[in-house]
């Protein structure tokens, strides 16, 4: 898609037909990844179950790659859907953040803590 | 499994063969849902393809109940990976998180926001 900052080429650390990864510009974690399907589709209940498919096994090799170069000790899964979400490229992604021991003081919950009102 | 919290009897919301949905009994917003496989895996990337792609499945209808019952403007997919990354039942688990404009000032970034380390 025209103006698409991922439609646009992208360094790939991986790929599949449908599916690519790449770093994320601004990342949260080392090694943390960004997963996008390679044809534009907004946001993630928009993409087509194959396409879904291809993210969901380029995930896999992506946590295999992040372990073999960066050995985290877990890692967040996460992708925002819609402006309301926080989601601001509007190109279907999903994030795959390596986790530390120590990188938080606490850090039960997870993605849980995203928002204020957890009560988790 | 034994003693394993979501291997107990839930009261599911959503079910296929391989997956089921249930609301979290913590939930960080209205219809905060959780999708497990049926099966114990403790962690996402144990889980076979034919779970995960089951799971995928009934997070998609998952989205099409809460969007009728709970019109959401958005929302926050998230799987945390291993005690590091803030996994604290140690059985598969996605959560499905609906969001809401003003559910807090600027949602932007979402899932990014889980670390102070955030840059983006």
């Amino acid at each position: 898609m025209k103006d698409c900052l991922f439609c646009a080429p992208q360094p790939y650390v991986l790929e599949n037909d449908l599916a690519a990864a790449f770093f994320d510009i601004h990342p949260v974690s080392r090694g943390h990844l960004l997963i996008i399907p390679k044809q534009h589709y907004a946001t993630y209940f928009e993409v087509p179950t194959a396409d879904q498919q291809a993210m969901m096994a380029l995930l896999k090799q992506a946590k295999a790659y992040l372990d073999a170069h960066y050995q985290p000790d877990g890692y967040n899964i996460g992708i925002n859907v819609g402006a309301a979400a926080g989601q601001t490229v509007m190109h279907c992604h999903l994030h795959l953040i390596p986790r530390y021991h120590g990188d938080v003081p606490d850090p039960t919950g997870g993605i849980r803590k995203m928002l204020p009102a957890d009560q988790g």
